[in-house]
């Protein structure tokens, strides 16, 4: 969900980088168990079992893959609809392919190296696991997971005093005691969307812009009667949509109005009239990208603008 | 799930008996860390947590109360729907309503015993406990959890090769790793419905009959694809849901057809033909009662039924 730099991985010699193959990863995750998504050594996050799996798969055809991310989520968030991407070499995707004991009739959907990457990471991830490759998709010319979305979405889920409480959603949910207010809610939300300066909804970070554009933010009741937030931004500052939700919350409980919600945004200062939602009810649910040939186009641009930001 | 007795607590006096209440308890739970709902020592158990939470409520009010169940779920089955019955002396729930440091104006919802029992049961189990207390209710006159239920519901969850697979449902989802025939299985599940001796489906337990009503047993896909069978009895006899299931399972695989499934169920016999799918798949969802007029009748009904049971 953060901005900072990932680690590219080690150096190639440029006859080999220019060999690579660009792999697009679509992963979910239960984040409970994981210190979030980016690797730190001495704990588990979702960029260190990943690579790990990948370092066994490939040990004896280095260098050990690195992975680019479209959302850092922190420690305890979810994702359903997580992308990131991947290069191999001639020499790991031919790899991918050969195992040992296996005629090439028996390999069924490991023909090529995109299934062979899935059903290989998911081998090494176990059957149950909180960590799970859903596809792999060789990816079009220029693309690249962080720098060519164009926008994420999130959802967050509160059962208050009216939702059904089941235990089995708990790990993905957030709960407040008392029945929320959802249409002062949605009222808020819809105050909040659009281009604004959210540095009073983001934990400062050196050297990030807080200007975001919020593209959606809705609230409504699913089956169970959980309040759930769509929310979409073109990128998001560090606990940016827990600190919005958080907001809405507070409007929910009668503690806040819309115009306060937007007072305090216009503000710029982070306050303390409401609380930053706990990362349970957080979860990543969509990457999304432009057409293919405007893939490479939208990664300059990106790049372009960060190389912009003051320092 | 299984039918044995359930240990009815300590001895009260022909007096206190008199003036028991009974309460109704909805509960839920993720089954995943319980070793099923049967009170044994040493485990943790679903009965086990609620049955303390009580003791600690009432530490000053005996006797310990113990709790009667509609469906007794084996280690790692869940629960949104379990239902079980305690009985209060008039003493209990007078303390229930006591709290000290609290006013009588600031009771909010403990002001009926019913709710404080809801309210104190979840307040020592936790904001994201395993077990959850849905509702308490004073049960109507001839209440019994188990002896007056007319059928249980359970719902079980598989994803096939075609589901998403979401590690935020893995708890509660079983896998397999090829595409099933849904169309296939829904034959077969019809094929099982009504009143038949399912011991080829039951894992054999003493003064057990096998004999069931299969009142409704269908599949469908969910909205991520998922397989999710409906399966409801009158009762059923120990692990047969997963027997039932695995057996569909065997059809979508193309391994059994839907007559295989009707002749090994004829047959009477357990068999290697299928596997007994795993606990993590299973829900207790409902329990259904008759009308409040009818309830004592049911219960009397059902006890008879037992003790003609041959030994």
């Amino acid at each position: 969900m953060s901005e900072c730099e990932d680690h590219a991985g080690e150096p190639a010699s440029r006859a080999e980088l220019s060999e690579l193959s660009r792999y697009r990863l679509n992963i979910a995750y239960d984040g409970t168990d994981f210190h979030g998504w980016g690797r730190q050594p001495g704990d588990r996050t979702v960029q260190g079992v990943i690579e790990d799996a990948l370092a066994t798969i490939l040990r004896r055809h280095p260098p050990a893959p690195r992975l680019i991310v479209a959302g850092r989520t922190d420690a305890g968030v979810h994702a359903t609809g997580q992308v990131a991407h991947v290069d191999l070499t001639p020499d790991q995707e031919r790899a991918l392919l050969r195992r040992r004991g296996r005629s090439a009739p028996d390999r069924g959907d490991d023909d090529t190296p995109d299934r062979a990457l899935t059903k290989r990471i998911n081998g090494i991830l176990g059957q149950h696991s909180d960590v799970v490759v859903i596809e792999s998709l060789r990816a079009p010319q220029g693309f690249d997971a962080r720098f060519s979305a164009l926008w994420r979405r999130y959802e967050y889920r509160v059962g208050d005093a009216l939702a059904v409480n089941d235990p089995l959603q708990r790990h993905r949910t957030a709960r407040v005691p008392i029945e929320l207010d959802v249409s002062q809610m949605t009222d808020a939300a819809d105050a909040l969307v659009g281009l604004h300066d959210f540095a009073a909804y983001c934990r400062p970070r050196e050297r990030a812009t807080t200007i975001r554009t919020l593209q959606d933010f809705r609230w409504s009741r699913d089956g169970d009667g959980v309040l759930v937030a769509a929310v979409k931004a073109d990128a998001f500052c560090h606990s940016m949509v827990r600190a919005l939700v958080g907001a809405c919350v507070a409007v929910g409980e009668g503690k806040l109005t819309a115009d306060d919600v937007v007072s305090l945004r216009d503000a710029g200062e982070r306050t303390s009239s409401f609380a930053v939602m706990p990362a349970r009810g957080l979860t990543l649910v969509e990457v999304g990208y432009p057409a293919d040939s405007a893939l490479a186009a939208r990664a300059e641009q990106t790049r372009a603008l960060r190389t912009l930001l003051p320092g």
